[in-house]
């Protein structure tokens, strides 16, 4: 029996290990070389535009989570409960805050890693490999590692009474959540306008080359990469370890009689391990000059899982007793379906498979046919997923069902989550990878480096995308497995409250069935609504890059365009576009609580959840097919560049776009967001 | 009291009035005009490859469902029930032929009514539109009798037990969604692949207009508007009316100690009178040569719901006694809910409105952005419906709750159903209107008659475009509405085989939740297969125009083309593309209800039947809007005709052609198929 001091020393213990790793990992990649000074000039324009952009944006998050801590006071105040009602908001803005500073920490690492990838790219792709996974490792670690303090920080500072405490920490992942919702959508919505904006007018409309230095657009499309898939995703996923934490921890309050403090502890020991794991595996990749980066991303991915594997036994082992084979079952669940979500994603959108081939085929007949091809493929793509999200959770839960325990299945669940989520950081890693590796080809390009280094970071680039979509898949994935996970948190917390147990959601009932349907209508609504913001902020970009190009010095390569002003634009019209679908995305639970009550609330939040990993893939694979059918046929096939098949795979890129970088991934976090909302304020919906 | 005789005679004398007012206005199509000879040329091709089209469509579902009927035998008789193993099997098989004949005989007029329309628009536009709305009326009027006669029929023939023969007739409805699931889904893969075939290889590639006589596919394009929205939109909408009146019949079983029979031949007798008020408002219709033609028949619908609403109340009084205020209230609801769906289609796919004006301003920077913009058209106009929706339902639920009676929330949601459908017969004569008027318009444009003529089909084309997005909005409100209706009869089934109460379906059971997850995928998937079926249908006959055309005579227009290979090749096409899909939404349900049981079953019903609303809501309003956005830029905004902006917005059109008229509508039937096939095989699930 091991005690709590010991628990949580070792969850803080690791945790602060794993700040001195993200610490050390800065300071190596800040002392390596920045290569020349046009490459300088052009990071520094990223740099301050994206330091720019997360200012103002956090500004604007700040404020609006002001607000809702003070409703949140209020309406706890309102029932008489006021020590709930102070640790509820205090919790609610120490996510945020955490949740803000790990985005922001991530993405001051990328901004400051790309150049440096550009420039040990001049010597061989290994060593820019290794600068852009230990830039993308930072975020990665820090997201991890911060969650896990602020709640076990939390957990101490609120009494660390095993029964009550948990229910207590819901407002931190509340936080998390709130601001994980605008990071991403605000950054969603910026880079893909500024990425529309920039390839519409430049290279549709001029006809110069993507990333080229006369178009004016092309820093805030570098910003982008920085502001929506690093810190977008570095908060998607840093929710994700908070959110599901938590409802881990209020499960094994269920268990309490059983493993005591185990139950509740083990999910914050689980992940201090993973993060062990995910640590010796980021250290362990080496690139070899002739191969496949992704292949030595993979090799350090297989290290991770099965080191990862291996201390979930250990763990299963010291805290479950006899019951450890079960539990440690579970969890071997969470940990094979990753690796099945990471293949399956990897099926859908690389140019080796059926699926994208088949959308560069359709490119020979124009747009119209391409669109459709995509649409198909990303409506396919839901199926196997699904299948292999029901299998999983099927297993888990009767693994736990068959320890004999009662609410087994249910904390089985809840492991195979864990289980799932013990790489992510490797894998938020991988992901931050990506806009790293992709500015510093932008850079490359910029500053005109000669073709051998630009052959190296394009090499690096495409493995990057691949590594974004992985993480997609990945984040949907775990999204779908704690879904169970916090629905029944939510009806934990509401049996807490109405001080009797409420244990059924009856969609045969009217007001339930209402629930469903208004939570499958809000997801299809805030998707129109957050591309509809991309659509009017692009257009924002296109009168600006339009009116820098009547300057035909520009065009003519004489006068360097005015980036500044397209990045200030950018910023300005994605923090006013993300404001509409945020808050309908926080108000529309709120109401629907209110009016319909917690049953209904429970269905509105389980048929929105199943609705909302299903447009989220259909979105991220169909979004990702598009652009690899376009890198496809970029490589020849079909006529190659120039040719009218490829002006048809692009519009299917553009198209993607929007749907893989803005609106899908802000799907994840919505899902996520109404499991907290819902988890928070359930006092109101009785 | 009104007697059982009187009532059933009321229905069938309804019924059998009805039918002989079809054989009137067939006769008044026949004994018209029918044009020139080169006008009667091209009107025999369409009439030829349609009924071949149909003879072989049928052929092969007939088998199918002789296969069905099987299996359904075999499995009633393996649990020893040798009456139900007969009259289920045979229902099926009645449903199905009923269904057939439905369509087949609505399609024998269309074909023949469209040349009569073409030839009357030599005359006057209120001529032509005259002959259009009658022969499309023998369609609706047919189906609504044809549905009356058999539920009725059947209900007579099984014995008239009030309490258990509506039971005995659910085969027929699953007859009917399973003829109605491959009429629409073939009809709509022939419909699609032939216009996007011919409007790829001719308009695209060749630059020549649409229905232009020298490309091979447009005789295949003609036949493919009667084979899908004629065809196709009858069975759907024969068995909406049959699933629902059965569903609502056993309903009406709750009811029997407070209503006797009266209860359960409500919806029967509140079809024939609708019935009565939609043959009032087709002949009520005259048309003003100096009218938009959409005004004449806006008046029609509005005499028909006036007086369908003072029949229901009538039909209330008399059946209902002291609580007829209470069900005449839901009756009304659902009245009113038709008629804002019919108003909210027309807002989102209309260009007088925001949403198609959005998408044609979109088309000004290209193809992609036309393509966002739709998505995202599409996806928000799933907001308005749904919340219609659900007030309808909870307002009905009210109304049934506050008469006082057990089960009267129920039976509230069904009466309104019955009133939303009480006009299913007007709106479905509006709806075929749509083919026969596209056919006139192509039958003028190929017999190159005078510029007058073809302005005056045009006008009635344009409006025929409209009055088909329109009932695909009322399909799919109807659907919607009737989907807790349908869930309630199935409970209520299950219920009765098991012998005790069945009451509750809770999502917060593991199987339950992954029974709504898979019931949602099924809707993706099968939208994905019945994409794909398009395009691959449409590779066919791009690869035979393409073929045709290097034979330069063609081109010149000195040689006839072959019209009748892409006929037949069309044909065999989209016949075995519509297998595989088809038979996955037969087979998906069927495996989850033996693997998972009953109340998963439900879960998934009752999911899936969500995400089908929504999907389909998506896809038709999406499909329409881009559609129109076509036609608008076509009047001559943003450059007309010939502009890069028209290029972009027929992009938009084409990607919305399968997703309108193919995968949408199938999915209207399919959500109706999932609730017939699992109200037939529960005795599988227990």
């Amino acid at each position: 029996m091991a005690s709590v001091e010991l628990l949580l020393g070792l969850v803080f213990g690791i945790s602060f290990l794993a700040i001195l790793f993200a610490v050390w990992l800065v300071r190596d990649v800040l002392r390596r070389d920045t290569g020349t000074p046009a490459m300088q000039a052009i990071s520094d324009a990223i740099k301050e535009g994206a330091e720019a952009f997360v200012k103002r944006q956090y500004k604007t998050i700040g404020l609006l989570s002001l607000v809702v801590a003070a409703l949140i006071l209020s309406i706890y105040l309102s029932t008489g409960q006021t020590e709930l009602a102070v640790k509820t908001s205090v919790g609610f803005l120490f996510g945020a805050f955490c949740s803000a500073l790990a985005g922001i920490l991530g993405m001051y690492v990328s901004v400051r890693a790309n150049i440096r990838t550009a420039a040990a790219a001049r010597h061989s792709v290994a060593e820019a490999m290794k600068v852009a996974l230990r830039g993308g490792a930072v975020s990665g670690v820090l997201v991890v590692a911060l969650s896990l303090i602020g709640v076990a920080g939390l957990y101490v500072l609120f009494g660390a009474d095993p029964i009550k405490t948990p229910f207590l920490i819901v407002g931190y992942g509340f936080g998390a959540s709130f601001v994980a919702l605008f990071a991403q959508l605000g950054g969603g919505i910026y880079t893909k306008a500024a990425d529309v904006g920039a390839d519409l007018v430049g290279k549709v409309e001029a006809g110069i080359p993507e990333d080229d230095p006369r178009n004016p657009a092309v820093i805030a499309d570098l910003v982008g990469d920085n502001v929506g898939d690093c810190a977008g995703r570095g908060a998607d996923l840093f929710e994700s370890t908070a959110a599901e934490n938590i409802g881990a921890m209020i499960l094994g309050v269920a268990l309490y009689p059983v493993f005591g403090l185990h139950g509740v502890l083990f999910p914050l020991v689980a992940r201090a391990l993973g993060l062990v794991a995910s640590m010796v595996g980021i250290i362990s990749v080496y690139g070899k000059e002739n191969e496949d980066p992704m292949k030595a991303l993979n090799r350090g991915y297989l290290v991770s899982s099965v080191l990862a594997a291996i201390l979930f036994g250990i763990a299963s082992w010291w805290l479950f007793g006899d019951y450890w084979k079960w539990f440690y079952g579970a969890g071997l669940v969470g940990i094979v379906m990753s690796q099945l979500f990471v293949y399956l994603t990897q099926y859908y959108t690389e140019y080796k498979y059926r699926p994208v081939k088949d959308i560069a085929q359709a490119g020979t007949t124009g747009p119209a046919t391409v669109v459709i091809a995509g649409l198909a493929v990303g409506l396919e793509s839901t199926a196997a997923p699904v299948v292999i999200i029901s299998l999983s959770l099927w297993l888990a839960h009767w693994l736990g069902v068959a320890s004999g325990l009662e609410h087994g299945g249910l904390y089985g669940t809840a492991i195979a989550t864990m289980g799932m989520l013990s790489t992510a950081a490797y894998i938020l890693a991988m992901d931050t990878f990506g806009p790293i590796t992709d500015n510093a080809g932008g850079i490359g390009e910029m500053s005109n480096a000669p073709k051998e280094i630009r052959n190296r970071t394009d090499r690096l680039d495409a493995v990057g995308n691949t590594t974004k979509a992985l993480t997609k898949g990945y984040a949907i994935g775990s999204a779908a497995l704690a879904a169970f996970l916090l629905f029944s948190a939510y009806m934990d917390e509401v049996s807490h409250l109405l001080g009797k147990p409420f244990a059924v959601v009856d969609l045969a009932k009217m007001d339930v069935f209402i629930g469903g349907l208004l939570g499958a209508m809000l997801i299809f609504l805030f998707s129109a609504l957050a591309m509809r913001a991309v659509g009017k902020t692009a257009e924002c970009v296109i009168k600006e890059v339009r009116a820098q190009f009547r300057n035909k010095g520009i065009m003519e390569g004489k006068v360097k365009p005015d980036y500044a002003a397209c990045v200030d634009i950018t910023t300005k019209g994605a923090l006013k576009n993300m404001v509409f679908p945020g808050v309908l995305a926080i108000g529309f639970p709120i109401a629907v609580g209110i009016l319909l009550k917690a049953e209904a609330t429970a269905g509105f939040l389980m048929v929105g959840t199943i609705a909302g990993i299903l447009l989220a893939l259909v979105l991220n694979n169909a979004g990702g097919a598009w652009d690899n059918a376009k890198k496809y046929v970029e490589t020849g096939v079909h006529g190659g560049k120039g040719s009218e098949t490829h002006k048809a795979v692009v519009v299917g890129d553009t198209v993607g776009d929007p749907c893989k970088d803005t609106v899908g991934p802000s799907l994840h976090v919505l899902i996520k967001l109404l499991a907290t909302i819902t988890l928070v304020l359930a006092p109101l919906f009785l």
